[in-house]
């Protein structure tokens, strides 16, 4: 597989194409941003620490029967993955009020959700990521009913295997952003990435009850280095797929 | 029946007990509001005209099957209606984009929707009445899922209702605002208003593609008067009422 032109450079990631017109070559970056790039770092390590952690996460959810772009691993910060048509849409799982939701709805962050919540936002930095509804998406054209049932199944079967394997290691899957797009063949996959930048996670270790941050929030919120905290979901996640035997691609 | 204790005074209408408890007295007020209430202003006749317009819609869409809280109108600002238990929710549903959706989406106003749209917003003055989407309506407690449903094929039924009315008087329905309900009974109903305050309508008389408004965009917009406007929606629905031989509450 030869590396050729770069086709996208978004905001932690470079897409590159390869010989194979069906294969993208993924470089995870060190950036770190938040509010829509309006905060932004180089924080050494980052790059590696989610190209490790989305591939075993990816690993994982394969061996639950979820399947995603991901081909292969290639490097500390290099992956193969299915090139996608991507849907126009940020996928987001809740299973614990937290962040925007808190907000927009006066909910107390922590507060467990009486049922998962699928929210969508229409990717656009124009607009600023403007939630959607599914009439919306349908009636503005970013997906068809029928791609939006299959996509709304995919989330919440997501949602089902990352609560299993979160809870595996201990920590709480509070929520996640997923994007989705459909392969070569038609067939609508899981892609983009999983890591601590994408997923709410909150450590259950401790046992105090006080919230543990181990993903962007820290970065966010200028709580504290990221790094030992990706380390440590990048530590138990290995250790849960040695432990269960999981294929690593 | 008789007027008792006022309950509610809202920024267009005051409620007030009767002597029947399942049965409340509606008084429309002159006030217009916009912008969640940071926009004010007293119209003499308002009130009057709304009051009869939502008379005559409440009655041309009872004779279309479509039920709702309206009993009589008693005045020209004075109607009863059912008691209802109401779902603390705006449920607005779009034909063309306008307002809060085209800014947000960055589409054109006036541009026509490929299907009606319903949204929801959770009714707090606090969080100033944010989008909400039906899994949020649920896990928040807002309306069970089964009650949502039925919401959702009112409101659909309603607008499909609307729709052949305001055709029928060369009057485009852009979008609308509703609420609804339980009554005594336990019955999901149709309640709140519908008036041009709580629609957006655009006159296709004139037929020169310019958008003329019937609605409260008028006063929103600092447009002009929205008194001759409301008259002639008026007038117009009247009309109708009488070709049709509408029975009137």
């Amino acid at each position: 597989m030869q590396k050729l032109d770069k086709l996208y450079e978004g905001k932690a990631k470079k897409l590159y194409a390869t010989d194979d017109p069906e294969v993208l070559w993924v470089e995870y970056m060190n950036q770190a941003t938040a509010g829509n790039g309006a905060k932004k770092a180089q924080i050494e390590g980052k790059g590696s620490l989610n190209n490790r952690i989305t591939s075993v996460v990816f690993d994982l959810l394969k061996a639950r029967g979820v399947d995603s772009h991901f081909m292969q691993r290639l490097s500390d910060t290099e992956q193969l993955v299915q090139k996608m048509d991507m849907y126009p849409l940020e996928i987001i799982m809740r299973n614990t009020a937290a962040g925007s939701f808190a907000k927009r709805y006066g909910v107390e962050e922590g507060t467990k959700l009486a049922r998962p919540i699928l929210e969508f936002c229409y990717k656009s930095d124009d607009l600023g990521d403007p939630f959607i509804n599914d009439d919306g998406i349908v009636a503005l054209g970013l997906a068809s009913q029928e791609e939006l049932d299959e996509i709304s199944r995919q989330a919440r079967a997501v949602n089902d295997a990352l609560l299993d394997i979160f809870a595996k290691i201990d920590v709480q899957l509070v929520d996640f952003k997923i994007e989705e797009g459909r392969n070569a063949q038609g067939a609508i996959l899981l892609a983009d990435e999983i890591t601590p930048d994408t997923c709410r996670l909150w450590d259950l270790k401790d046992g105090s009850g006080r919230i543990e941050h181990l993903d962007k929030d820290l970065f966010r919120r200028d709580l504290g280095n990221i790094i030992p905290a990706y380390e440590e979901i990048l530590s138990r996640l290995e250790q849960l797929a040695e432990d269960e035997g999981v294929e690593r691609s």
